[in-house]
Protein backbone atom coordinates (compact mmCIF):
# COMPACT_ATOMS: atom_id res chain seq x y z
CA UNK A 1 0.00 0.00 0.00
CA UNK A 2 1.60 3.48 -1.12
CA UNK A 3 2.00 6.41 1.69
CA UNK A 4 0.28 9.23 1.06
CA UNK A 5 2.05 12.62 2.21
CA UNK A 6 -0.30 15.45 2.64
CA UNK A 7 1.81 18.73 2.41
CA UNK A 8 1.25 21.73 0.86
CA UNK A 9 2.17 21.17 -2.89
CA UNK A 10 4.48 24.61 -3.57
CA UNK A 11 7.74 24.60 -1.07
CA UNK A 12 9.60 22.13 0.61
CA UNK A 13 8.92 23.25 4.08
CA UNK A 14 8.50 20.26 7.16
CA UNK A 15 7.01 18.33 4.44
CA UNK A 16 10.54 18.06 2.70
CA UNK A 17 11.87 15.99 5.90
CA UNK A 18 9.61 13.19 5.18
CA UNK A 19 9.90 13.25 1.25
CA UNK A 20 13.71 12.44 2.03
CA UNK A 21 13.24 9.92 3.77
CA UNK A 22 9.97 8.35 1.49
CA UNK A 23 12.83 8.78 -1.26
CA UNK A 24 15.69 7.26 0.72
CA UNK A 25 13.30 4.24 1.47
CA UNK A 26 12.28 3.94 -2.40
CA UNK A 27 8.88 3.37 -1.71
CA UNK A 28 5.91 4.34 -3.65
CA UNK A 29 4.15 7.20 -2.03
CA UNK A 30 1.96 9.92 -3.35
CA UNK A 31 3.13 13.96 -2.99
CA UNK A 32 -0.78 14.56 -2.93
CA UNK A 33 -1.60 18.19 -2.85
CA UNK A 34 1.21 18.30 -5.99
CA UNK A 35 -0.86 15.58 -7.71
CA UNK A 36 -4.04 16.22 -7.03
CA UNK A 37 -4.22 20.09 -5.50
CA UNK A 38 -4.46 22.10 -2.42
CA UNK A 39 -8.09 20.91 -2.59
CA UNK A 40 -7.18 17.49 -1.83
CA UNK A 41 -5.04 18.22 0.80
CA UNK A 42 -7.42 20.69 2.79
CA UNK A 43 -10.22 18.05 2.25
CA UNK A 44 -8.32 15.16 4.46
CA UNK A 45 -6.44 17.96 7.25
CA UNK A 46 -10.40 18.77 7.46
CA UNK A 47 -12.43 16.10 7.33
CA UNK A 48 -14.54 15.38 10.19
CA UNK A 49 -13.92 11.50 10.24
CA UNK A 50 -10.33 11.50 10.79
CA UNK A 51 -10.33 10.51 14.81
CA UNK A 52 -6.24 11.89 14.96
CA UNK A 53 -6.30 14.87 13.22
CA UNK A 54 -3.61 17.18 12.92
CA UNK A 55 -3.26 20.47 13.78
CA UNK A 56 -1.14 21.00 10.58
CA UNK A 57 0.80 19.61 7.94
CA UNK A 58 2.46 17.39 6.93
CA UNK A 59 0.28 14.40 7.71
CA UNK A 60 1.28 11.07 6.70
CA UNK A 61 -1.75 8.13 5.46
CA UNK A 62 -0.79 4.61 5.17
CA UNK A 63 -3.71 2.79 4.97
CA UNK A 64 -5.82 3.58 8.16
CA UNK A 65 -3.40 5.47 9.89
CA UNK A 66 -3.05 8.72 9.78
CA UNK A 67 0.04 10.28 11.27
CA UNK A 68 1.04 14.18 12.02
CA UNK A 69 4.08 15.88 12.86
CA UNK A 70 6.95 15.87 11.36
CA UNK A 71 9.24 14.13 13.93
CA UNK A 72 6.37 11.72 14.76
CA UNK A 73 5.83 10.57 10.87
CA UNK A 74 9.72 9.63 10.54
CA UNK A 75 9.50 7.91 13.61
CA UNK A 76 7.32 5.45 12.08
CA UNK A 77 8.92 5.40 9.26
CA UNK A 78 12.22 4.94 10.46
CA UNK A 79 10.83 1.63 12.10
CA UNK A 80 9.48 0.44 9.06
CA UNK A 81 12.18 1.43 6.66
CA UNK A 82 15.55 0.46 8.33
CA UNK A 83 16.39 4.24 8.71
CA UNK A 84 16.65 4.03 12.15
CA UNK A 85 18.28 1.84 14.58
CA UNK A 86 16.04 -0.94 16.48
CA UNK A 87 17.13 -0.34 19.95
CA UNK A 88 15.54 1.34 21.84
CA UNK A 89 18.52 3.91 23.11
CA UNK A 90 19.76 4.36 19.72
CA UNK A 91 15.67 5.00 18.18
CA UNK A 92 15.38 7.55 21.46
CA UNK A 93 18.64 8.96 20.29
CA UNK A 94 17.55 9.36 16.92
CA UNK A 95 14.19 11.05 18.04
CA UNK A 96 16.26 13.44 19.90
CA UNK A 97 17.89 14.94 17.30
CA UNK A 98 15.30 14.87 14.93
CA UNK A 99 13.23 16.90 17.75
CA UNK A 100 16.56 19.39 17.76
CA UNK A 101 16.47 19.71 14.21
CA UNK A 102 12.57 20.48 14.26
CA UNK A 103 13.30 23.61 17.20
CA UNK A 104 15.96 24.65 14.82
CA UNK A 105 13.65 24.38 11.87
CA UNK A 106 10.99 26.72 13.99
CA UNK A 107 13.98 29.03 14.72
CA UNK A 108 15.11 29.97 10.83
CA UNK A 109 11.12 30.21 10.05
CA UNK A 110 11.04 33.05 12.69
CA UNK A 111 13.83 34.85 11.90
CA UNK A 112 12.12 36.10 8.56
CA UNK A 113 8.49 36.05 10.91
CA UNK A 114 9.61 36.73 14.57
CA UNK A 115 6.29 38.60 15.04
CA UNK A 116 3.91 35.74 13.86
CA UNK A 117 2.87 34.23 10.53
CA UNK A 118 -0.07 36.31 10.37
CA UNK A 119 1.61 39.43 9.29
CA UNK A 120 3.32 39.54 6.37
CA UNK A 121 7.11 39.69 6.27
CA UNK A 122 6.97 43.61 4.76
CA UNK A 123 5.39 44.42 8.01
CA UNK A 124 8.06 43.08 10.30
CA UNK A 125 11.33 44.00 8.85
CA UNK A 126 12.80 45.88 11.09
CA UNK A 127 11.98 43.30 13.61
CA UNK A 128 13.43 40.04 11.60
CA UNK A 129 17.21 42.29 10.56
CA UNK A 130 16.97 42.31 14.49
CA UNK A 131 16.43 38.41 14.83
CA UNK A 132 18.46 37.70 12.30
CA UNK A 133 21.74 39.18 13.39
CA UNK A 134 21.38 37.29 16.62
CA UNK A 135 20.42 34.17 14.39
CA UNK A 136 23.37 34.43 12.25
CA UNK A 137 25.98 36.04 15.47
CA UNK A 138 24.90 33.32 18.10
CA UNK A 139 22.19 30.46 17.26
CA UNK A 140 24.00 29.47 14.05
CA UNK A 141 27.06 28.38 15.32
CA UNK A 142 25.50 27.21 18.37
CA UNK A 143 23.21 24.43 16.55
CA UNK A 144 25.70 23.67 13.73
CA UNK A 145 28.10 23.20 16.51
CA UNK A 146 25.96 20.91 18.39
CA UNK A 147 25.63 18.63 15.44
CA UNK A 148 29.62 19.07 15.05
CA UNK A 149 30.19 17.38 18.60
CA UNK A 150 27.52 14.69 18.17
CA UNK A 151 29.72 13.31 15.13
CA UNK A 152 32.66 14.06 17.02
CA UNK A 153 30.80 12.11 20.18
CA UNK A 154 29.19 9.11 18.00
CA UNK A 155 31.45 5.72 19.77
CA UNK A 156 30.71 4.48 15.97
CA UNK A 157 32.67 6.93 14.26
CA UNK A 158 31.48 10.60 12.60
CA UNK A 159 30.26 9.09 9.46
CA UNK A 160 26.83 9.30 11.00
CA UNK A 161 24.98 10.76 13.22
CA UNK A 162 23.50 7.70 15.18
CA UNK A 163 25.94 4.38 15.33
CA UNK A 164 27.08 3.50 11.90
CA UNK A 165 24.77 3.45 9.67
CA UNK A 166 22.43 6.06 7.84
CA UNK A 167 19.16 7.16 9.83
CA UNK A 168 16.12 9.79 8.91
CA UNK A 169 18.52 12.13 11.43
CA UNK A 170 21.12 12.37 8.60
CA UNK A 171 18.57 12.90 5.95
CA UNK A 172 17.42 15.89 8.02
CA UNK A 173 20.34 17.39 8.71
CA UNK A 174 20.81 17.54 4.58
CA UNK A 175 17.98 19.16 4.65
CA UNK A 176 18.65 21.92 7.33
CA UNK A 177 22.31 22.88 5.80
CA UNK A 178 20.96 22.48 2.04
CA UNK A 179 18.16 25.30 3.10
CA UNK A 180 20.68 27.53 5.79
CA UNK A 181 23.09 27.30 2.24
CA UNK A 182 20.15 28.82 0.50
CA UNK A 183 18.92 31.17 3.01
CA UNK A 184 22.15 32.69 4.61
CA UNK A 185 25.02 31.99 1.99
CA UNK A 186 26.98 34.67 3.52
CA UNK A 187 26.71 33.98 7.25
CA UNK A 188 27.16 29.70 6.56
CA UNK A 189 29.93 30.58 4.18
CA UNK A 190 31.43 32.13 7.83
CA UNK A 191 30.16 28.85 10.15
CA UNK A 192 30.76 26.17 8.07
CA UNK A 193 34.53 25.76 8.47
CA UNK A 194 33.80 25.26 11.93
CA UNK A 195 31.52 22.42 11.63
CA UNK A 196 33.14 20.08 8.78
CA UNK A 197 31.95 16.74 9.68
CA UNK A 198 28.47 18.07 9.32
CA UNK A 199 29.16 19.40 6.02
CA UNK A 200 30.91 15.81 5.09
CA UNK A 201 27.62 14.66 6.00
CA UNK A 202 25.62 16.98 3.92
CA UNK A 203 27.86 15.92 1.13
CA UNK A 204 27.92 11.94 2.41
CA UNK A 205 23.89 12.30 2.09
CA UNK A 206 23.86 14.22 -1.46
CA UNK A 207 25.47 11.48 -2.85
CA UNK A 208 23.02 9.17 -2.17
CA UNK A 209 22.05 7.08 -5.30
CA UNK A 210 18.07 7.54 -4.11
CA UNK A 211 19.35 10.99 -3.08
CA UNK A 212 20.76 12.37 -5.82
CA UNK A 213 18.03 10.86 -8.29
CA UNK A 214 15.56 12.96 -5.86
CA UNK A 215 17.62 16.27 -5.94
CA UNK A 216 17.38 15.96 -10.11
CA UNK A 217 14.20 15.21 -10.47
CA UNK A 218 11.32 17.44 -10.95
CA UNK A 219 9.66 15.90 -7.76
CA UNK A 220 12.50 18.17 -5.74
CA UNK A 221 10.54 21.65 -5.34
CA UNK A 222 13.31 24.65 -5.61
CA UNK A 223 14.14 26.53 -2.67
CA UNK A 224 12.01 29.49 -2.48
CA UNK A 225 10.60 32.56 -1.05
CA UNK A 226 7.46 30.99 0.45
CA UNK A 227 9.07 28.51 2.47
CA UNK A 228 11.00 27.92 5.75
CA UNK A 229 14.21 28.95 3.95
CA UNK A 230 13.84 31.74 3.02
CA UNK A 231 16.88 33.70 1.32
CA UNK A 232 16.13 37.98 1.94
CA UNK A 233 19.65 38.87 1.29
CA UNK A 234 19.09 41.51 3.54
CA UNK A 235 18.89 38.76 6.54
CA UNK A 236 22.18 37.66 5.69
CA UNK A 237 25.57 38.71 5.59
CA UNK B 1 17.22 3.03 39.97
CA UNK B 2 16.17 6.62 40.92
CA UNK B 3 15.77 8.89 38.22
CA UNK B 4 17.71 12.02 37.61
CA UNK B 5 15.74 15.13 36.05
CA UNK B 6 18.19 18.00 35.13
CA UNK B 7 16.68 21.51 34.63
CA UNK B 8 16.01 24.73 35.85
CA UNK B 9 15.58 24.87 39.53
CA UNK B 10 13.63 28.42 39.28
CA UNK B 11 11.52 27.74 37.04
CA UNK B 12 8.20 25.07 35.79
CA UNK B 13 9.53 25.46 32.38
CA UNK B 14 9.61 22.79 30.06
CA UNK B 15 11.11 20.09 32.60
CA UNK B 16 7.29 20.71 34.29
CA UNK B 17 6.05 18.14 31.76
CA UNK B 18 8.69 15.53 32.62
CA UNK B 19 7.87 16.25 36.78
CA UNK B 20 4.02 15.65 36.42
CA UNK B 21 5.02 12.21 34.73
CA UNK B 22 7.01 11.05 37.43
CA UNK B 23 4.96 12.42 40.00
CA UNK B 24 1.86 10.80 38.63
CA UNK B 25 4.37 7.88 38.03
CA UNK B 26 4.84 7.59 41.64
CA UNK B 27 8.40 6.79 40.90
CA UNK B 28 11.61 8.36 42.87
CA UNK B 29 13.53 10.50 41.20
CA UNK B 30 15.76 13.46 42.21
CA UNK B 31 15.01 17.06 40.60
CA UNK B 32 19.28 17.66 40.69
CA UNK B 33 19.36 21.41 40.11
CA UNK B 34 16.63 21.93 43.20
CA UNK B 35 18.21 19.48 45.49
CA UNK B 36 22.39 20.16 44.35
CA UNK B 37 22.20 23.41 42.20
CA UNK B 38 22.50 24.48 39.25
CA UNK B 39 26.22 23.28 38.45
CA UNK B 40 25.41 19.70 38.92
CA UNK B 41 22.87 20.34 35.95
CA UNK B 42 25.27 22.57 33.89
CA UNK B 43 28.27 19.97 35.07
CA UNK B 44 25.72 17.21 33.37
CA UNK B 45 24.64 19.10 30.35
CA UNK B 46 28.58 20.48 29.51
CA UNK B 47 30.11 17.20 29.91
CA UNK B 48 32.49 15.81 27.28
CA UNK B 49 31.90 12.04 28.71
CA UNK B 50 27.80 12.21 27.48
CA UNK B 51 27.79 10.67 23.95
CA UNK B 52 23.90 11.81 23.28
CA UNK B 53 24.65 15.43 24.87
CA UNK B 54 21.54 17.85 25.02
CA UNK B 55 21.02 20.98 23.10
CA UNK B 56 18.96 22.39 26.39
CA UNK B 57 17.90 20.84 29.17
CA UNK B 58 15.29 18.89 30.22
CA UNK B 59 17.68 15.79 30.87
CA UNK B 60 16.81 12.80 32.21
CA UNK B 61 19.39 10.15 33.48
CA UNK B 62 18.44 6.70 33.60
CA UNK B 63 20.80 4.56 34.61
CA UNK B 64 23.52 4.93 31.79
CA UNK B 65 20.60 6.30 29.86
CA UNK B 66 20.92 9.86 28.99
CA UNK B 67 18.06 11.61 27.49
CA UNK B 68 17.07 14.79 26.01
CA UNK B 69 13.75 16.54 24.76
CA UNK B 70 11.02 16.42 26.50
CA UNK B 71 8.29 15.27 24.42
CA UNK B 72 11.71 12.41 23.98
CA UNK B 73 12.07 11.84 27.56
CA UNK B 74 8.16 11.41 27.87
CA UNK B 75 8.36 8.67 24.86
CA UNK B 76 10.87 6.50 27.55
CA UNK B 77 8.58 7.27 30.57
CA UNK B 78 5.14 6.36 29.05
CA UNK B 79 6.79 2.87 27.89
CA UNK B 80 7.87 2.32 31.34
CA UNK B 81 5.51 3.86 33.40
CA UNK B 82 2.17 3.02 32.38
CA UNK B 83 1.58 6.69 31.23
CA UNK B 84 0.86 5.74 27.31
CA UNK B 85 -1.07 3.25 25.44
CA UNK B 86 1.12 0.21 24.27
CA UNK B 87 -0.31 -0.49 20.49
CA UNK B 88 2.22 1.51 17.81
CA UNK B 89 -1.07 3.38 16.23
CA UNK B 90 -1.54 5.07 19.83
CA UNK B 91 1.48 4.92 21.05
CA UNK B 92 2.14 7.75 18.17
CA UNK B 93 -1.13 9.20 18.08
CA UNK B 94 -0.28 10.06 21.96
CA UNK B 95 3.60 11.41 20.97
CA UNK B 96 2.01 13.26 17.85
CA UNK B 97 0.09 15.22 20.66
CA UNK B 98 2.93 15.91 22.73
CA UNK B 99 4.65 17.48 19.93
CA UNK B 100 2.17 19.38 19.49
CA UNK B 101 1.95 20.95 22.80
CA UNK B 102 5.14 21.88 22.41
CA UNK B 103 4.89 23.73 19.59
CA UNK B 104 2.23 25.77 21.36
CA UNK B 105 4.77 25.54 24.65
CA UNK B 106 6.88 27.52 22.08
CA UNK B 107 4.06 29.81 20.70
CA UNK B 108 3.62 30.52 23.77
CA UNK B 109 6.93 31.53 24.83
CA UNK B 110 7.62 33.68 21.92
CA UNK B 111 4.62 36.24 22.76
CA UNK B 112 7.00 37.45 25.18
CA UNK B 113 10.60 37.00 23.79
CA UNK B 114 9.46 37.32 19.80
CA UNK B 115 12.62 38.78 18.71
CA UNK B 116 14.70 36.30 20.29
CA UNK B 117 15.67 35.18 24.05
CA UNK B 118 18.90 36.84 23.76
CA UNK B 119 16.96 40.36 24.12
CA UNK B 120 15.61 41.32 27.66
CA UNK B 121 11.94 41.52 27.32
CA UNK B 122 11.73 45.53 27.99
CA UNK B 123 13.40 45.63 25.03
CA UNK B 124 11.01 44.15 22.79
CA UNK B 125 7.98 44.86 24.81
CA UNK B 126 6.49 46.43 21.70
CA UNK B 127 6.62 43.96 19.67
CA UNK B 128 5.03 41.36 22.12
CA UNK B 129 2.59 43.31 22.12
CA UNK B 130 1.90 42.99 18.78
CA UNK B 131 2.06 39.22 18.57
CA UNK B 132 0.57 38.74 21.68
CA UNK B 133 -2.46 40.08 20.05
CA UNK B 134 -2.45 37.59 17.73
CA UNK B 135 -1.73 34.99 20.18
CA UNK B 136 -5.28 36.11 22.21
CA UNK B 137 -7.15 36.60 19.31
CA UNK B 138 -6.67 33.87 17.14
CA UNK B 139 -3.89 31.07 18.05
CA UNK B 140 -5.08 30.19 21.71
CA UNK B 141 -8.49 29.73 20.35
CA UNK B 142 -7.02 27.72 17.44
CA UNK B 143 -4.73 25.27 19.76
CA UNK B 144 -7.80 24.41 22.33
CA UNK B 145 -10.18 24.36 19.54
CA UNK B 146 -8.06 21.55 18.46
CA UNK B 147 -7.60 19.54 21.89
CA UNK B 148 -11.84 20.30 22.21
CA UNK B 149 -11.95 18.47 18.83
CA UNK B 150 -9.90 15.51 19.65
CA UNK B 151 -11.48 14.63 22.71
CA UNK B 152 -14.76 15.22 21.03
CA UNK B 153 -13.82 12.68 18.21
CA UNK B 154 -12.12 10.02 20.99
CA UNK B 155 -13.66 6.80 19.97
CA UNK B 156 -13.27 5.79 23.76
CA UNK B 157 -15.21 8.89 25.06
CA UNK B 158 -13.97 12.66 25.78
CA UNK B 159 -12.76 11.75 29.31
CA UNK B 160 -9.05 11.60 27.77
CA UNK B 161 -7.03 12.53 25.18
CA UNK B 162 -5.90 8.83 24.14
CA UNK B 163 -8.04 5.92 24.61
CA UNK B 164 -10.12 5.14 28.11
CA UNK B 165 -6.91 5.86 30.21
CA UNK B 166 -4.76 8.38 31.56
CA UNK B 167 -1.58 9.61 29.01
CA UNK B 168 1.03 11.56 29.88
CA UNK B 169 -0.25 13.61 27.15
CA UNK B 170 -4.01 14.22 30.10
CA UNK B 171 -1.17 15.64 32.40
CA UNK B 172 0.49 17.96 29.81
CA UNK B 173 -2.79 19.51 28.67
CA UNK B 174 -3.37 20.05 31.93
CA UNK B 175 0.05 21.86 32.49
CA UNK B 176 -0.77 23.79 29.42
CA UNK B 177 -3.88 25.10 30.70
CA UNK B 178 -2.80 26.15 34.25
CA UNK B 179 0.22 27.99 32.49
CA UNK B 180 -2.21 29.63 30.30
CA UNK B 181 -4.43 31.03 33.00
CA UNK B 182 -2.13 32.00 34.79
CA UNK B 183 -0.25 34.33 31.80
CA UNK B 184 -3.28 35.05 30.58
CA UNK B 185 -6.28 35.16 32.60
CA UNK B 186 -8.24 37.44 30.87
CA UNK B 187 -8.37 35.94 27.47
CA UNK B 188 -8.57 32.40 29.11
CA UNK B 189 -11.67 33.13 30.91
CA UNK B 190 -12.62 34.33 27.09
CA UNK B 191 -11.90 31.59 25.40
CA UNK B 192 -12.23 28.89 27.80
CA UNK B 193 -16.44 28.77 27.64
CA UNK B 194 -15.36 26.75 23.89
CA UNK B 195 -12.75 24.42 25.50
CA UNK B 196 -15.42 22.54 28.45
CA UNK B 197 -13.82 19.25 27.53
CA UNK B 198 -10.46 20.74 27.63
CA UNK B 199 -11.00 22.16 31.18
CA UNK B 200 -12.83 19.27 32.70
CA UNK B 201 -9.81 16.68 31.63
CA UNK B 202 -7.80 19.79 33.87
CA UNK B 203 -10.06 19.76 36.53
CA UNK B 204 -9.46 15.41 36.91
CA UNK B 205 -6.31 15.95 35.70
CA UNK B 206 -6.04 18.44 39.23
CA UNK B 207 -7.97 15.70 41.03
CA UNK B 208 -5.75 12.71 40.70
CA UNK B 209 -4.71 12.12 44.31
CA UNK B 210 -1.12 11.49 43.50
CA UNK B 211 -0.69 15.29 40.98
CA UNK B 212 -3.10 16.92 44.35
CA UNK B 213 -0.36 15.86 46.33
CA UNK B 214 2.51 17.59 44.21
CA UNK B 215 0.69 20.51 43.20
CA UNK B 216 0.17 21.06 47.28
CA UNK B 217 3.72 20.17 47.98
CA UNK B 218 7.22 22.35 47.99
CA UNK B 219 7.96 20.54 44.86
CA UNK B 220 5.97 22.56 42.79
CA UNK B 221 7.90 25.74 41.64
CA UNK B 222 5.57 28.52 41.57
CA UNK B 223 4.60 30.18 37.62
CA UNK B 224 6.49 33.03 37.75
CA UNK B 225 8.07 35.72 35.24
CA UNK B 226 11.36 33.40 34.42
CA UNK B 227 9.55 30.97 32.74
CA UNK B 228 7.52 29.97 29.74
CA UNK B 229 4.08 30.84 31.28
CA UNK B 230 4.53 35.11 32.32
CA UNK B 231 1.74 37.03 33.51
CA UNK B 232 2.33 40.57 31.93
CA UNK B 233 -0.71 42.55 32.08
CA UNK B 234 0.12 44.65 29.11
CA UNK B 235 0.07 41.20 26.77
CA UNK B 236 -3.40 39.60 28.08
CA UNK B 237 -6.70 41.49 27.28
Amino acid sequence: MAYELYYWGEIEGRGEFVRLALEEAGTPYVDVAREKGTGALMALWRSPEVTTPSFAPPILVHGKRVIGQTANILLYLGARHDLAPKAEAQRLWTNQIQLTIADFVTEVHDVHHPVGAAFYYEDQKREAKRRAKWFRDERLGQFLGWFETILDRNPRGAKFLVGARLSYADLSLFQMVAGLRYAFPKAMARVETAGPGVIALHDRVAARPRIRAYLDSPRRIPLNEQGIFRHYPELDG
